[in-house]
């Protein structure tokens, strides 16, 4: 059975105490000023306007004929060019539904489905190091972008076009699968013009609520992940994501928590799940939340928690003296897992009274302990957490975790009166850098104080 | 040539204001109250206390020795068993200075070098990932700890060892080299009774001080990163970090820029590489700058700027919106390359006029733009930021900053009053997690809030 549960224990005034916890009044408060919140959302997914929220009742078909139908000309790569929305739901949904080995692994225990590579960076060294690692006449590329004209994913797709018309002549076209803006954008034109395979980005729909459409629907199908029932995951979530009781919302339920200890001080919001897997989910939320909520509201408010993505247990050895001691300027939510499908056990050797507590339970009781151990420490020290728990990552466990904060992102705008869905502050940058490229002279001032080291 | 800049001008208050920037006479105040630090950091690491410092004049023979040593038994695979300090440096070498795709290049693409595995946590999934992606009979496995008892790492060797005894019988002890403190702990002990190979951490040198010695030295070499030069540049480094004037102390100015900022109310400090090859060194600052620095004073009083490691260009398209319009709470420090040592260009394709200004550019070209167009913005809407130039990434750089920014966190938590070399919050969760696995019933109280989703 695929199940999350939200455990909002440790961050109540009867936990940690008045201050930092949060009392009875607040949450009252706090379930009267949601209350419009979810009328307007409500409204407005009526309207059409919260074009997200239909995505998990969409119809994957094109998507999946698509994916099929590539993966019939058994391409040995598959190389996923996006950059921001366009890769870090992929890079999620990878991380966490495929074997961490993955293109280690041999073709036939990959079924047959490709390697892959998500180039976001145009880091020119690794965007290199990959063109020499794959054989580009066996590699299939997935160039994303809404826009159609996102400089990184251009400028890949303008290399790799030229390598593949070398390589393979008016074939090139076959090995690429544009996912574009439905009607506009240089992107959608080139697609129409050379006839080249394009899946469509539902309107209304930006680049970090992305995931559960073509952006990451295709990339999963193309390692073999259900995304079906990612979708279904979503479905269920969303059933859970309206009520007006908070004990009946899991999404006004979290939100509540961020929203109140924001307000106390807590500007840092910690997400640390114990598993590798969930580190890419971690960065994909890190993007949601920062563009969604860092915004200027007027010229002298500006609102916005920070994002910080912790990986448990390893990060109890780098940042966990901080969060118990530094600055109580944090919230910490833990993602726990109630199955981590190993049962790899500590064996006994060596006696040792310094670790004789290992021997007999499996690795998976060492890091549920480590949780517990941190969750305890950190409720103790009264700092405020949350726990999400999910029964096992699985593509419904997943599709339902993003769902939930796709929705928490957008109550958490509402509710500081700020639009979570645009990003008018990275314009500018993109106009000056497309001015330096044109040959303009960077607007940068002369150096005014520089200090050089050489190292010989 | 190899050469680091430090660059702060973006940083005064002649760029960005009196508010937010940095006065001449808030560097003159600096640079009385930084005269005492230098003067105790004098004394310390003449007295011997300071034994990070004298890492980089080290010798390096048994490093070398016990490398071409291993590596003449043609070994396959090399995984190294470390947490935190155990960890994060080699995880910085490796990134900074061999191939981005290691692991998938053929054998002699290695120059006869093994594939590189660092495993950290204990998530069980990915352990076993590995353990079926290695063969182990053809594996070296490196574990890593100075006490000799942590938890995760004597888990990740007893489940090995028990392997390897199982596969190679006796001649299990031959997969194995173990760094640990020269004279005291488990591991140090196991390692004398089994006449296993042991490498020393040097006396008095810290997890997270800890890289340039045979904790990261050793991997490196493993790697066939040139160790010397590593060290060279440390070398280097150290000659620019002693001088009593701002202008002759690389360190002091870096130091300069994260004090002055932060007791102007920037708790979060940014780095932000814009280099693939530099987010592992990013992981490892972020370890160094949190337990370090992340200190209770008294009963009222913590200190502690939270790290965060941002990636250029991609974070531009996830962090940047929140760094330009929301809380003005971040130093931001950009590590730039001059030399990405890649010609590739984009070359002309599709005439359209939104990406016309791409073609006829290197890739170096649009991502260093992109750098300068980032801190252009960034300064003009008044956000101090520091740039640190490299010449190029190579082992003397890459040990250049390394030391650079373990003599800027001492610096600092003297500075700020704390001892940067304890992490005294993080044993009483040690503490708990041995009691659980001995049995003892979790501490944790009863659910007073959980809501459950039924995902189906």
């Amino acid at each position: 059975m695929n199940k999350i549960t939200l455990d909002l224990s440790n961050a109540l005034s009867s936990s940690i105490g008045n201050e930092n916890g949060i009392t009875e009044n607040e949450l009252n408060d706090f379930e009267e000023k949601i209350r419009n919140v979810l009328i307007r959302v409500r409204e407005e997914r009526a309207q059409g306007k919260l074009a997200f929220m239909d995505l998990p009742c969409a119809s994957t078909k094109e998507i999946e004929d698509t994916a099929e139908k590539v993966l019939q000309n058994e391409f040995e790569d598959f190389i996923v060019f996006g950059i921001g929305g366009s890769s870090l739901g992929t890079r999620g949904l990878k991380e966490a539904l495929i074997h961490p080995e993955w293109n280690l692994l041999p073709h036939k225990k990959r079924n047959g489905y490709p390697r892959v590579f998500i180039l976001e960076n145009i880091d020119p060294y690794s965007f290199s190091a990959v063109l020499e690692t794959i054989d580009i006449k066996k590699s299939i590329f997935n160039v994303v972008s809404k826009s159609g004209k996102t400089a990184e994913t251009i400028s890949q797709f303008l290399i790799v076009k030229d390598l593949l018309e070398k390589a393979a002549g008016n074939d090139w076209k076959k090995h690429i699968v544009i996912t574009t803006d439905s009607l506009s954008g240089p992107l959608r034109k080139i697609a129409r013009e050379e006839k080249i395979s394009a899946l469509s980005v539902p309107q209304g729909v930006g680049g970090r609520f992305s995931v559960l459409s073509s952006v990451g629907l295709f990339p999963a199908a193309m390692m073999g992940i259900d995304i079906k029932r990612l979708l279904k995951g979503a479905v269920g979530m969303d059933a859970l994501c309206s009520g007006e009781k908070l004990d009946e919302n899991i999404a006004s339920a979290l939100c509540a928590f961020y929203f109140i200890t924001y307000k106390k001080g807590k500007q840092i919001t910690v997400l640390m799940p114990y598993s590798d897997r969930l580190l890419g989910f971690g960065l994909w939320f890190r993007q949601l939340w920062a563009e969604s909520l860092g915004k200027r509201k007027n010229s002298r408010e500006s609102e916005g928690p920070t994002p910080v993505v912790a990986l448990g247990a390893t990060d109890q050895h780098s940042q966990l003296q901080l969060y118990l001691q530094g600055p109580d300027d944090k919230s910490i939510t833990f993602i726990e897992l109630e199955d981590y499908e190993s049962e790899i056990e500590i064996p006994r050797s060596f006696e040792h009274n310094d670790f004789s507590y290992l021997p007999g339970n499996r690795l998976e009781d060492l890091i549920r302990a480590e949780l517990s151990a941190t969750r305890t420490v950190l409720t103790t020290n009264g700092r405020a957490n949350a726990t999400i728990r999910l029964s096992r990552i699985s593509p419904d466990t997943v599709g339902g975790i993003i769902y939930l904060y796709e929705v928490v992102t957008t109550l958490m705008g509402y509710l500081l009166d700020i639009n979570p869905f645009d990003q008018p502050a990275v314009e500018e940058g993109k106009k000056i850098t497309r001015e330096i490229l044109e040959g303009k002279e960077s607007p940068e001032s002369k150096e005014k104080l520089a200090i050089e080291c050489v190292l010989g």
